[in-house]
């Protein structure tokens, strides 16, 4: 089976996910930018989930590239992580609208670390059959970028029971860690290509 | 005619479905975490109904993975399983909102019933293109399964005037037959492909 | 330029103009079946317009089936096209909620119209650039079922202040005429291919 | 890197921004034509949007064409350009609510400006990419229509000022001088496919 579809029906998903977040961003009674100002919050709460979930198509792309072959595994892994992400619309709207307040940001980041864990499972699954020695493995390595998201998160969730602004700057921190582009798997792609010539 | 958009499409109908089902679950007023508790049936419908549309996409992939030639007919036998999987959005909402109440489980039931017959259609009408000898007919055989389904479908409507949790229970292990990866299709493909060799 | 990306690009707004009509459906507040009661013309309305945008998804399919490349005039009579079927939703929104009114159901039927027209364009516009000679020219010739249908969208409206159930039956009526699938261009393509052998 | 999945995404996005507009446009409770008087705001709205979105992906269709491979920075650059075009249908519906008042037609020339920023930084990411002596850098010239309609989005908003309706009738001068279709790309790619040969 090949990978077209699933990439188009990922593809599909992630781009209604981060387009009808918007939608939550419902237009004011009120004709002056005064009747923005109660909006500030949802729309930052926007931008960041949407920064995350560009992140995650991103990286999705370079993950999938790596791959020839579709099994079921890989199916229902990539389809687990979909369901975490469909998640962030709600939490996005629930954080927004409750301008940050501890038990929306701590939900927040509770779905941001499932995320991150069915990334991980997905990631494991195409090493898993594609073997020991595969391109992808080689690039990820030990997943350090992963493995201290992961942390982060959990450190955030328990932050929200001090101060709300603490979980939020982690969220921040994490994006920009994600943010500088991965280019693990083309570096070893190059470097692949390279020995064979 | 290739069956390229064909596959567009339905994936484009199946992830805006599986997606919209989220605009569902409205952000509560309330910003702790009791104010999240009403919305758990809701969340629950959620997710039963995202792994059968997932099932639904899984197989209805695999389904199209043996034909080459798109009918009018098979067009249109597509184009009636969209339209009850479209329905699946307000059969979850109503479910989820009523708290599993006996009529929307039942309603919910009928038309996972009505999306399994069109499912069949779907399969006949290839079948009937492709001829008796084809790939599909060869791994379908008996569709045990999907015989087996819609008669659990209809036991759970029935139920649903006894006890709507029974119904329940009926779907998520109606879910649980089909998780299991039908590898079928691939399997009789792998055989034809070696008797060739 | 190719027309993938238009065939992409109508295939998503088609996949959500179709889709999104199904959130007019609005969940009732009961719990038992009476409460369905209500929405059933919302129902029928949504069964409508799912089996016109299928239609219509249908005979894109075949028209773009018959250019190689797209020119800017193509682009936008297609972007036209989608703009008035972009308007179902709200016209069958409308006419469901209003239990067929009169005033709703003309406007439905002059959107319809509208996309009718929209439509012609487009196709007016492939054989422009094709010429004469055209394989989509030879297989619409004159375009007897296109005329038909908007003749009787305009004899509909106007009857809509007579009795708007006349109108509903000239909408089912035009949608069964177009039901039978159009195998003009497969026709001809087929004989085209046999001259040149 | 291929830009398949690249023009996939996007046109998803741009699909679903260009359609969820119409959702803002609700069935008013009344049943006659009467009742269709208050919306008519918001129609023009969605029809000034339609056309600027239909523009958008007109070009960025041209764009994407004259490049092969896609890098880190071209995927950042257009989610960038999705990320302001996203909030589009936001501004159209605050403006269509409030009857083209001065602030919301302000915030929708606003968005329009970023947008057209963006799409800017996403050329010259293209081009520095390239080269100096790329087909776009040819194409597009000193792009006066790109910077004509900063220009132009800028004294529009300053307009709002003293009559929101000079602001409009500045956006659809803009609309109108982008509806011409870009064909320097097209007629550069012409030009040295035939120095060529």
């Amino acid at each position: 089976m090949g990978k077209g579809r699933l990439e188009a029906f990922s593809d599909g998903v992630l781009a209604i996910i981060i387009t009808i977040m918007v939608l939550e961003m419902k237009a004011p009674h009120g004709a002056d930018f005064s009747a923005l100002r109660p909006l500030l919050p949802v729309f930052l709460s926007y931008l960041l989930s949407f920064v995350y979930l560009a992140i995650y198509w991103n990286n999705h792309h370079h993950l999938l590239h790596s791959i020839q072959q579709v099994s079921g595994g890989i199916l229902w892994a990539n389809l687990h992580l979909l369901f975490w992400l469909s998640l962030i619309p709600f939490t996005t709207a629930w954080m927004g609208e409750n301008h940050f307040a501890a038990a929306p940001t701590a939900l927040y980041g509770l779905v941001l670390f499932l995320a991150a864990i069915s990334y991980m499972i997905l990631q494991r699954t195409i090493i898993a059959r594609q073997g020991r020695d595969s391109l992808l493995a080689a690039a990820i390595g030990r997943d350090v970028k992963g493995k201290l998201s992961l942390a982060l998160y959990l450190i955030a969730i328990a932050a929200t029971t001090i101060a709300p602004w603490i979980a939020w700057a982690i969220y921040i921190a994490v994006a920009l860690i994600w943010l500088i582009p991965d280019r693990r798997i083309e570096r070893t792609l190059a470097e692949r290509n390279w020995q064979k010539q």
